[in-house]
């Protein structure tokens, strides 16, 4: 069974898996289905909603009015189609973000909702539940400043542990937008201390297609997001163990603080609180679609100081 | 003394002033100082925020991650300019928003802020304050949706009672950009009946450069965007006097629930939470400056059902 043979530890071992392209051959003939963190270095990789037509003018707006969670950076070409898209990222055009794709198969893992709950958990693909009245979106991710953060000398610690970024539900509303209404920000979070949050604001502020600079940081942010337990995240992985310095202050040595970002689950909630009829598909949180432009490009130059 | 000479009362009496560019005029040559409300009705109208121009990038993307409450329309032409600008809105033009203008005087009144703290309140005028270095913002207001609102047959009560619209502090954050931190959404609150409220959603949502769809309403809203009393508006007038009928529901009757949107005051008290260095100038709450454009050119034919 070819299920699990290319992995993240056989690519370090040189299997050939370097470009955006090669993860999705390998996602489209069930080759690889794991988490897409740190594979294929500098290719972006997006979040995945698929969603009925009657419900692609309210997603955009959505994403217009919450462009900080939601950052909208392509669309399927027209209704139904799942292999060429068109981009919203000004002076990237869709071939040059995604080409040669099946966005049915092409994602390692997928989740299937119907009339709002989930029916179907890390699937393969969604070849069956697809229909010619289908729209695809796909959202920036922030694994894409998180090579920046680390070029600068400032890795976001859940890389160095080789973990999951911990993500968690907030009590901040977004916008409504038509049908999508009653839903929150979700925000990662990244720990710094608090003399190198503004380098860190700096540095990810350009990357306005993918979250852009933090929403808030520091102890105070926890309460005023809404978040009771910053040990306990909502999905992701926890950013404490046994064996790890605390992130909270301790007397004659700074520790770090949280830095929270807007995150791309935030429409995939939106998705599941709403009260939406039909069928939607997304990727599976983790298992990312990888594309064809590479961080970089996403960058207006205009915005690079 | 001219001041005043010109008033709403005198332009229902008669008094040329029925276009934009005649309110501006008005303005620029002291003819007319007070609330823009009702004024040429049909041209849009917009808030004023004028920063030095080591600011203008951050305050851009302010907008661009809060474009609900801050909805960027127009800015300078270039640093310094007050006599044209260039649009942000898809499909108009600089010229067709606003020609002949100087924005230093063609504002009924202005206020002045130094290192984010108020000096002038009310001022005719900011010749003496504009410098070479000064970039000027327009921001979309609300008022442009109101007219579609009452040919729908749904008033803004405040309009019928010839009222300001209540305007209200949340504790809703804006996502920070740059020098701009710490600061929260501000709303402006129309009431309806509950049955009313998807009919009045469906119409102000075209309207996306002017903040549209509201963000929230019901009586729970109240609580969920930290408003102490809804009857003690922190800008505009008070929703309630004795001789109204009450906004909360009473048994047997449908009364009005409170709904909210993104306000243009939000951008100007971000500039004056933040810890801003220089001259800093904005429209004086009520005072808008009055554009060449109508409501229906800002909503883009895409939207419209």
């Amino acid at each position: 069974m070819a299920i699990f043979s290319i992995t993240k530890a056989g690519a370090d071992r040189g299997t050939k898996i370097t470009t955006g392209a090669d993860v999705r051959v390998a996602a489209r003939i069930n080759n690889f289905n794991s988490p897409t963190s740190g594979l294929a270095p500098t290719f972006l990789q997006a979040n995945l909603v698929v969603l009925p037509s009657r419900y692609a003018s309210d997603f955009r707006l959505l994403c217009a009015r919450n462009p900080v969670p939601c950052p909208l950076i392509a669309e399927s070409t027209s209704t139904g189609c799942w292999n060429s898209v068109t981009s919203t990222i000004p002076g990237l055009n869709g071939g040059a973000i995604l080409s040669d794709c099946d966005l049915r198969r092409d994602v390692p893992r997928y989740m299937v909702y119907k009339d709002s709950t989930p029916i179907k958990k890390g699937c393969l693909d969604i070849v069956d539940e697809w229909t010619d009245d289908h729209v695809a979106f796909l959202i920036g991710c922030s694994f894409s400043f998180e090579s920046a953060l680390t070029a600068a000398g400032l890795p976001p610690r859940h890389t160095t542990l080789n973990r999951n970024v911990p993500i968690y539900r907030t009590s901040i509303p977004l916008c409504p937008a038509g049908a999508f209404t009653g839903s929150t920000y979700v925000v990662s979070m990244r720990s710094y201390k608090a003399s190198e949050v503004e380098r860190v604001r700096e540095i990810t502020r350009a990357y306005t297609a993918t979250h852009g600079e933090p929403i808030a940081w520091g102890w105070d942010a926890v309460k005023r997001l809404g978040i009771e337990d910053i040990d306990a995240p909502t999905w992701g992985e926890s950013p404490l163990t046994q064996d790890e310095r605390p992130l909270g202050d301790v007397e004659g040595e700074e520790h770090d603080v949280p830095v929270f970002w807007g995150c791309g689950v935030t429409p995939m909630e939106a998705v599941a609180r709403s009260s939406l009829e039909g069928v939607v598909m997304t990727h599976d949180p983790g298992c990312m679609l990888l594309l064809d432009c590479r961080d970089s490009d996403i960058v207006p130059a205009a915005c690079v100081a």
